[in-house]
């Protein structure tokens, strides 16, 4: 590793276009949160609530909105959203690890493959006679791509990716270690007591600026593709069936599902442990709280959710227990109702 | 990769025994949907519902039910289920990787192991000295195979697979990439605040024609073997744990899961990201669907289901504050039915 | 693989404190369940509930409690807590794959990175120049050890075990195939209609004893680390978001997952699917069950759950569809409470 690289406040401030109050040449090496930062660290106050730790922060500097600049002594780069402005400053102080362009030697690479000069595919991947890697692209160690897969422009495949088979990576996509990408959808006809598998045709089409968490499966189309839109965001662990399509800028957190078919519209976020039913819609805009369970299409924008809350075991058993009779307890109110002295 | 194959329409008929209308020297190079099936494409018709689709198609001809054929002027292939027939016409169009007999020069195949002449080991794939690779069995790259493991004839590892140890696929097993199969179950005891681990001593046997998706995992048993009966088919991210026995033909939908011990019958459809519980005993023939925790054994086939429906954010907040008081509002009812004037 | 070992009986009491009830010159080749054991293999007997068993067993020998032995005509070891006593012996039994200190030619060693010369590297692995395998380490194959990861002593990572960067195991720690630990954490941003990813510049430290299982990944954390305390225990499929910490002898069932920053006391037992949202903390001794979703901190040891029972669908129906009126029938009930004739 190389010395972590350092910045003044006035550089940062111009870079970021950000207001710059106190002393811009103070250099700054590193991001933190407001209670840890030290004295050559860049804090930073998103929300106003935790407005009062400011007073016991030891950062060199913060980023914070122009409400809270007067609560703050020390030097300060003010920010119409503090979030934003950090992660692009937070951006310099990353140190991924180089990526050489070039082939590692331990690859193994099928002649047919078509690798950009200016790509990096590192040790142990497996490419396949039909794949194209473009310009810039980095694969880390132990990737697979298949036949009839491509991996656009300045992607990088961090570790351990697998691209099963006909499957497209826009540009600056980024991959977790363990995704599978282009799996056969599951697709089974029912014949005299046997299964029969129905053949999975289609292929999968990422869009640009996507990004796919760990163990993330996303399934390729039976006849036609899966489709993410650009800029779709998925955590870990989450599984994308044949054929869904996801429209662009929406974000699912870790352990969703949406199953085959289904599509979901932009700016959508999914929580963690949502899942989707088959062949729905779901509208533009629409948030789905954690676990719940979409059984219907959504068409208008808003929050929904399902589940019941969770309780002492105790308490939580006596109210179950009360569910498997609701509907009869539902048509005694119905009675009392109608004649209350039976 | 080759060119498309191309069949006529007497050839598909007289291969799988259907009953052709119209031209049989049509020649046909692909499948689709009937929405969007070319000149040159065979599409088909499963569900009478969507009959009104056929008008509109431009397929080259059609795979539909006898009752359906009048409404089809074209060139149609008649079956008695289209969807089972569609699957297997779809196959002839699947192009898979070849895989050559033989052993990559980058796989690493210990001293010991035995791989027949007929088998194919893709690049970089770990065979322990102990592993046994049976007839014209695939390996695709980056498995690996580990000691007392066995791949029967004709199963193929897409990519990435891992058996660890004492695993036994049948024959033409088919399992897609980062699926762990022979992993250590999750046995512990506690001893005086720490845990001691609990050896799993078995193994896992999977039979004949199952299907093994992308990132699902098997444990092996404790003391048994963890066992998939044959024609089983597994979706995509699913749990098996250590001993579950799984009966034929029953298949699982994405992210199910199944704890230590329990018994799922055969013929049984168990929905996504469905639970059950260990130790229990499912039934043939069940269905559970999406979602649903299982609790209790289950003696009699049918369909079983768990959950709450999902609604609008700010409406289901309020029913689900009210589940808390569920057991409460019952007795009140209760009240009101011995007394209605308290 | 070896001849299995043997054991006299009185070696077996002696090595683990165990009291010796009859022939100690007796031989034990392996270990079993009750029904199952035979006459060279040592059974046991942990719960009384299944004492009955004791009368058909073939077991050579049997460990029990104290109690249990007169129930027992045949050699026993008699233990206070004989599923703990059994752990141990069984430990025996298990034959592991010998991991001669070394690394196999195939793996990828980046200069620069420090192995211990009694660690073994397997096959294929990728070693990052930045990373430190510590005395006694056994990688097996297709291990991928990123920059600025340690592995420590005696650790064991089965096969295809990712550490992505800044990760540190402690001691001791068993990881099983397909883990991913040290990924990105899913931090972002939203600006002008687009997503910008905030840096996860933080790491992820694992402490000795753990075990994390297949498929399972653990996140590195945005600022500072994500961190398991010793001794913690993950079955497969678990996600661990970025910034969690959870205290030592905690053990969490498969395919549970935990949120961002929340904090998980000691010696907690998470049910299978359990799922805990971000940002909350759980005392020690909290037992949440299988399913069961945490929305809120929790302050007090106990057992805590959610969700409703599983029914057959049609009566489920019924109930669930009642459900979406909760509020209002507890509000009729509180009409006819107040006025029970309207």
């Amino acid at each position: 590793m190389n010395a972590a690289p350092r910045h003044t406040l006035a550089d940062l401030a111009q870079r970021f276009a950000l207001e710059l109050r106190g002393d811009g040449a103070k250099t700054i090496d590193g991001v933190g949160a407001l209670a840890t930062a030290g004295a050559t660290q860049l804090g930073f106050l998103a929300n106003p609530h935790y407005r009062s730790q400011l007073a016991a922060s030891k950062a060199g500097a913060v980023i914070l909105r122009a409400d809270d600049a007067p609560h703050w002594p020390g030097t300060s780069l003010v920010a119409a959203d503090p979030y934003v402005a950090f992660a692009r400053v937070a951006a310099l102080f990353e140190r991924t690890p180089a990526a050489a362009p070039g082939i590692h030697p331990s690859a193994v690479v099928a002649p047919g493959a078509r690798v950009a000069a200016s790509a990096s595919v590192g040790p142990l991947c497996a490419i396949d006679a039909g794949a194209i890697i473009e310009d810039g692209a980095v694969l880390g160690p132990h990737c697979i791509i298949g036949p009839d897969c491509i991996v656009g422009a300045q992607t990088r495949c961090v570790a351990r990716v697998t691209l099963v088979t006909r499957v497209t990576l826009g540009k600056r996509v980024l991959v977790h270690p363990g995704a599978v990408i282009g799996a056969d959808g599951f697709g089974l006809a029912f014949d005299r007591g046997h299964w029969v598998k129905v053949p999975q045709l289609g292929g999968v089409r990422v869009g640009d600026d996507c990004e796919i968490g760990a163990n993330t499966t996303i399934d390729r189309g039976a006849l036609e593709d899966t489709l993410l839109e650009e800029d779709v965001r998925l955590d870990n662990q989450i599984q994308i069936a044949h054929n869904v399509r996801i429209g662009a800028h929406t974000a699912m957190a870790g352990c969703s599902a949406v199953a085959g078919s289904a599509r979901i519209g932009r700016y959508c976020l999914i929580g963690g442990g949502a899942g989707i039913l088959g062949h729905l819609t779901i509208a533009d805009r629409v948030t789905i709280t954690a676990r719940c369970l979409v059984t219907r299409s959504i068409d208008h924008a808003g929050e929904y959710s399902s589940g019941v809350p969770f309780q002492p075991a105790r308490e939580w058993r006596r109210n179950a227990a009360r569910f498997k009779h609701l509907d009869d307890l539902t048509r005694r109110v119905q009675a009392l109702e109608k004649d209350p002295k039976p």
